[in-house]
């Protein structure tokens, strides 16, 4: 089965954004029916190259799912130059409308005419009603190609292929082989070393395929597993882990839909104990993480962004004469942090973390990307010292995930 | 000139690896020449796919920048598909092959006969020296269209497509148009209604070229324009600016490059005015976007991520009294938190979150997405209750931009 995706947008075409889609789309694809995409077209928004992309694709496909240009504004082409290029008409689905009308007075607002045109489909075509957005979902037949489209929108795009066009195609392939995936995530274990250490496994493991998926600073291992059956599937999965497992040690920290804030998070539920953070280089991106999970007020107590130095003093109990002896980027301050924003609050555990996130500040001893972490707990206070490389954003983002994973190992070796 | 990419390798149509060179090759052409890119093509290792690719091209461009495929390995196809979709044979280029041994012996490394391979070119195609690898850049004429081929090892395309590519392009749109653009970046202002609001400009700006691009919460105005001079491109691109800005109005939060909370820092350096935050729902989230710019610390105090009521006690000073009698989600905690961190801390203003990012929690009053922003500053105390839908990281989103922006307006219509 030869499946192509075409994404419209002049803003794809700029470098001022990538098309994080199609690659969603692709991963979906491979992961849930073992099929591959093809080719993969970037046109702008331009009626001429829409139509001649459409049907270029039309001739060799045999599915093609393209996504962009079905929002309400002018520049939005897709559904006339779908029209245009099977030789139909627009017409008005009555259920889009209904549904356009719905959203809108759900939410308070005015459905203007702008907005209306989002009902219209190519004739012929079948609407799929989109839970989370306004533009519907239409699937066109031409001849043998089948061409799904849907809404640019990342979390619209997402959910439309997740919940029918990755369905729908694994139909049309009836392929009966059954496929069975595991991520392993891990923490500072680079790829190519994660490659190396997995790559004994292959022969081994025949019905197996091992994939990697860098997240940074998370790496993922996928573990594709094809049985004829649901069950021999799920064994061939179980047998490959469980070799990859002792591979990974405790470098592991999730598995699947599991992310390093939601193992924390687990883990504390479990031993049913508060977590009380004091950032100051991560600047709330700690508990930013915490807090995208739900549920996490069981385990969270709170943060305390302490970017100012009084802040430190004030939100986490560092004296001011460790600050003006030591200064805020030490070993003393990471330590002071945590311990004073535990003690404080009565939180089980605190954690810290202060550095130089860059591109300005540093030192000889302590340059740009310096990070200390503090962790202080029931008979625990420990500090380590990293030096992260690479712009604020990935700085941040390092330190922020080792201070949760020290935490996450220190919480898994713990026998209590 | 009309220009498109064509990358190949089966790693980049299983969501495994994203397309980067061709983002920094737009981005890089756009900087340096105002041009952009037409389509960009992502193929398979498949000589039929590769060979199409090129031939479609060939007919529709100018010039096409092909990248990948030129390694020593077997399913390295692309020198051999531009020969065959050429008509050409390959050769081997005497100072392809001078420079692949060069390298090999300056590494101590053996050349082997795959290796080799690498200094075959198309029969008739210029050969430019790879200063990064092994594998060099040849330039393929085909009537009127130029292809640039590059290998697709990132630090290579990038040092051959800024020495050799965008240069060689920018000589021959001699003479064409200059573009030159702008970003007006709004917030509560839906594409569509932003669409009706600008349409009445198109015809009286006709080198302009008006675009959206939607980044929830935020909306994008592009402006492109398009003149024969650069001062000609420039003075389109501020008349049609110009016009916008009324219609735009105090929507507008930043232009180009700044963010929200560059715009918000920005805002509170001229002003030389602190801020503190008292964060519940967003948890840490606006403290994560204000560090996420440098120099965050002229201007920002900290904040407190106040998850649990007693944090919202000790470090927003909201009394207990307070909470038993209106409950955290309310007009009275968020004016609380706000005026709480700002006492407190000595800032100039506090600002606050709280409600129900979801997907639990909420009630007849206030719902699952309910969120009241509190801002505390000099004679200024607002409180303002929002409705957000869509998933918990939706509404974190929503309310921290939201927050951030009452702060923003507060402070562009502040006289003092």
């Amino acid at each position: 089965m030869r499946i192509e995706t075409i994404c419209t947008g002049d803003e794809l075409l700029t470098g001022l954004t990538s098309d994080t889609n199609s690659r969603s789309f692709q991963s979906e694809l491979l992961d849930r029916t073992g099929l591959t995409v093809r080719r993969s077209v970037v046109v702008g928004d331009d009626r001429d190259d829409i139509i001649e992309a459409l049907n270029a694709a039309a001739e060799r496909c045999d599915v093609v799912l393209v996504s962009g240009g079905l929002g309400p504004t002018t520049d939005d082409l897709t559904a006339e130059c779908a029209a245009k290029a099977a030789g139909v008409p627009l017409v008005e689905s009555a259920e889009a409308y209904a549904h356009l009308v719905d959203r809108f007075r759900q939410r308070g607002m005015t459905l203007t005419d702008n907005n209306r045109r989002q009902a219209q489909v190519p004739q012929g075509s079948e609407v799929v009603l989109n839970a989370e957005g306004t533009a519907p979902m239409f699937v066109q037949r031409r001849g043998t190609c089948v061409f799904f489209y849907v809404p640019g929108v990342p979390r619209e795009y997402r959910h439309l292929v997740g919940a029918h066009v990755v369905p729908r195609i694994a139909a049309m392939a009836k392929n009966t082989d059954v496929r069975k995936l595991a991520l392993l995530k891990v923490i500072n274990f680079p790829e190519s070393h994660l490659d190396a250490a997995i790559r004994p496994l292959i022969p081994q493991h025949p019905s197996v395929t091992f994939g990697y998926r860098t997240r940074p600073p998370e790496n993922h291992l996928k573990v594709l597993a094809v049985g004829s059956t649901d069950d021999e599937a799920r064994r061939a999965l179980d047998a490959a882990v469980a070799a990859a497992l002792p591979l990974l040690g405790e470098r592991l920290f999730a598995r699947d839909d599991e992310t390093m804030a939601g193992a924390v998070l687990r883990l504390l539920r479990e031993k049913k104990q508060y977590l009380a953070l004091a950032e100051s280089c991560t600047g709330g991106l700690m508990a930013s993480l915490l807090t995208a999970e739900s549920g996490a007020s069981a385990s969270f107590y709170g943060a305390a962004v302490t970017y100012l130095e009084e802040a430190k003093t004030r939100w986490a109990q560092v004296p001011e004469g460790l600050l003006g002896q030591f200064g805020a980027v030490s070993t003393e301050c990471a330590e002071a942090m945590a311990s004073g924003v535990r003690t404080s609050t009565g939180a089980t555990w605190g954690l810290s973390t202060t550095g130089w996130a860059g591109p300005t500040g540093g030192d000889a001893q302590n340059p740009v990307g310096t990070v200390y972490v503090g962790l202080a707990g029931p008979g625990v206070s420990r500090v380590e010292k990293h030096r992260f490389h690479g712009d604020r954003e990935r700085v941040k983002s390092f330190a922020a995930y080792t201070a949760l994973d020290l935490l996450r190992r220190t919480l898994e070796g713990a026998t209590s």
